[in-house]
């Protein structure tokens, strides 16, 4: 293991007269002749007579940088996967690549690579194998790729929407409700017992000492943002989002990542549809264009079909909640499973509506009041029905979710106190007794839509550190 | 509650001559003479003879648009709090300051001014009594001022980052160790007992159900960062953190972000405090610059001089742990509480370092080895240290903590063992066991970070929706 104490200022010594640089400011400026070191990772040897060619990584994009070394000038610790500082002159090869013709290739830590290394070079592995080793993901080629798109679309998202007016706000992660009312939160308190019980008050639960409430993570900052709202006019929030479900499909995370945008003075779902179709196509077309190798990459590896990225390129189409039930009625027995008016739609039914699209997304307006939860606008013109959009897409289904926010106090309170909800949320009714709005907002699984862009079919493939029933590695 | 019921496309019908405008695009670039619609709340208003004169906010700026309307078109519901949309022409008046003369006045949504509305107009609240109001504080000048701000630094922190190469990693919220070993965690697991007896496989505990491990909410996503940055070389995490103390000081919150940035390659402390000094710098200069005026209502309110603007401004000083001890020894007793060689520092020494510098920012390096956690680089020059720095800022004493992580895998090993943490850790130490590389990072805390820039006392005015022992509304 001494190979790893790395030797400092190796090159400097050497009248300094090599730039450490990153390999993607190589391909990008660095010109024929520079006199440049590299430090980066192996990700590939090949031994020829007199010399080897090494393919470093660092990182800073999904090209490698070939670097030709004489045999004579490696050590036994020289192999793949071990970190390396190459130093040498730019010179571009016969085939004619970039490639550093190296004086020194320093090994800075070696690679136990015949102790437990679960790679080899040169091959791809299943994203299920590759998953085991979560620790050591990151330096594969593909989930490299995939760490630095999801880096790109998360900072294009910030921009569009800053861009747009809307401002960032940090809804919590801790909160005492449960906006969704589902019942598939966390709940939360500190693991020492003896902070809990120096903090409980007379007759309250252990759960509720440390915060004098129930706590729970958070399943959706929207009712957060509609505080902030009536007040900033447009914000939004993009952060980690948790549902306690035992679901093991390809589609569910415990914590994921959601977008979720607000807006005051919005009283249409047309107005809000086009935000949401407007980011979604903004995103993707600049995720294609500043991450196109990355992109590339991850599609070759996984035989996808290039006509995946053209999913958001057409308009988006819309029908109605009953359109919906009735082309699933026309349909049902032989391509899809029944379902009945009221009820709501399975990933199976999602997928088949999309697929009856033409493969495009999908927005089903219009969503009967039964089934969606208390702070949905209730339709003036059907009371049967809210003023809800869920957002259909190829491969996950549903992509967003949003909706008119209802604003009538009074329709409001009767909903809460049916709900049994008045209780605790007696703050957000108080939103519409004071300078209330018209609001309007939507939800986007960033997972699922880097599951679309990219094609990846797990989601456990789309986040660093996934966390899953059972799992919850590191 | 009539009131809010939104008049849609009021003024639409009236040939669309009207452009609905943000405030903040009228001040930038709206000429004399537009016509023009602003949606808002009026925070402020003048009744004269024949006129009503109305400060509009609609929060994309600090900045009011000040509305003029004549007597007669005013309804009894146009009172302060209430949300409104003003349409008329852009003026210069008087006093040349930009004016709406408006046509029309609407009123989108009354405020219950005499039904518990908890603010009047023109009135400044102490910042203890506005926090009871979580829900309304954001239409309040003052805090949002404070969120576009804090907007505008996320922003800032994160072009700076990126454009330094550094890499943006979402790092879990839900983790099964304990980074700091502190004990300070938050535990998790489903809140429906029914899901968790369903989960349960044989001999486990309840607590253990879900993920088939006890699990927290992170206190620092460094550990995870070491791993990425093992084939990203640059990376950084910016999201929320947590603590479960019973502290209820003006610095501490149960629920707080953290800038967290990790570099490969990088061995020495100067390296690392370069970083932080420039990160630290750029982000607040940018800050005065793009917020002056948010920054300028921030500074007046709450009586500060302006001279905590400069903080950040002259460079940093520098001195070791053992150099610390010796100041504050010789100023003992009278001016500061002892402290003795090998403990580690209170938040009263921590302000008193800060003043003996002249009230500039100072790193302390060099701490001793027991009192900081397993992961930092023990010195190669004397094993009773390791290559740690805290970063001291005026106001709030640490600000940041970083330092070199240890790369030797026999060192790092005998520490895990030594604080039983090798069973949990194991995949920690194999980074170091396959192409490691030295390696260095820091965090910065956001709050402590808008505290000192801003000048804000108490950390809880500095968060949307703070939470901290017994509090966690909303």
């Amino acid at each position: 293991m001494n190979a790893n104490v790395f030797r400092k200022g190796a090159f400097c010594s050497k009248s300094g007269a090599y730039i450490n640089t990153r390999i993607v400011d190589i391909y990008e400026s660095e010109p024929v002749g520079s006199h440049l070191s590299v430090k980066g990772w192996v990700r590939a040897m090949r031994k020829m007579k007199d010399n080897v060619f090494i393919d470093v990584s660092d990182g800073s994009c999904s090209k490698k940088l070939q670097v030709l070394i004489s045999k004579t000038k490696c050590t036994k610790s020289l192999t793949y996967g071990a970190a390396v500082e190459a130093a040498g002159s730019l010179v571009m090869n016969r085939n004619g690549q970039l490639e550093l013709a190296a004086e020194d290739v320093t090994v800075v830590g070696a690679c136990a690579i015949t102790d437990g290394y679960p790679f080899a070079p040169r091959k791809s592995y299943p994203p299920d194998y590759v998953r085991q080793f979560l620790h050591l993901r990151p330096r594969t080629n593909m989930f490299g790729a995939l760490l630095r798109v999801r880096d790109v679309a998360s900072h294009v998202i910030n921009e569009y929407l800053r861009n747009n007016g809307y401002i960032h706000v940090h809804t919590p992660v801790l909160t005492s409700n449960d906006c969704e009312g589902a019942g598939e939160v966390f709940q939360v308190k500190p693991d020492s017992e003896n902070l809990v019980k120096e903090m409980a008050k007379n007759g309250m639960s252990l759960e509720e000492a440390y915060f004098d409430s129930r706590t729970y993570l958070t399943v959706s900052g929207q009712l957060h943002l509609e505080a902030v709202v009536r007040g900033l006019s447009k914000v939004y929030t993009f952060g980690p989002t948790f549902r306690a479900e035992n679901s093991r499909s390809r589609l569910h995370l415990a914590e994921f990542y959601m977008i979720e945008a607000e807006a005051a003075f919005i009283d249409t779902l047309d107005e809000l549809m086009k935000v949401m179709e407007s980011l979604i196509k903004h995103v993707t077309s600049q995720v294609m264009e500043k991450c196109a190798d990355d992109v590339e990459m991850l599609h070759l590896a996984d035989g996808n079909e290039r006509s995946a990225l053209s999913v958001f390129e057409r308009p988006f189409e819309v029908m109605t909640y009953d359109e919906a039930i009735d082309i699933l009625d026309r349909h049902s027995g032989n391509f899809v499973s029944q379902v009945r008016k009221g009820q709501g739609l399975g990933k199976e039914h999602e997928l088949y509506l999309v697929k009856h699209c033409g493969d495009c997304p999908v927005f089903v307006v219009d969503w009967p009041h039964d089934i969606k939860p208390f702070y949905m606008k209730q339709s003036r013109q059907d009371n049967s029905k809210v003023s809800a959009v869920d957002l259909l897409a190829p491969q996950v289904g549903e992509l967003c979710g949003g909706s008119l926010r209802e604003d009538n106090f009074l329709l409001l309170q009767e909903k809460l106190h049916k709900a049994g909800l008045y209780e605790t949320l007696g703050w957000y009714l108080e939103l519409r007794k004071y300078g209330n709005v018209p609001s309007a907002g939507f939800g986007m699984g960033f997972e699922r839509f880097l599951q679309i862009v990219l094609g990846i079919p797990n989601i456990k493939d789309t986040i660093p550190f996934p966390r899953w029933p059972h799992n919850c590695k590191l």
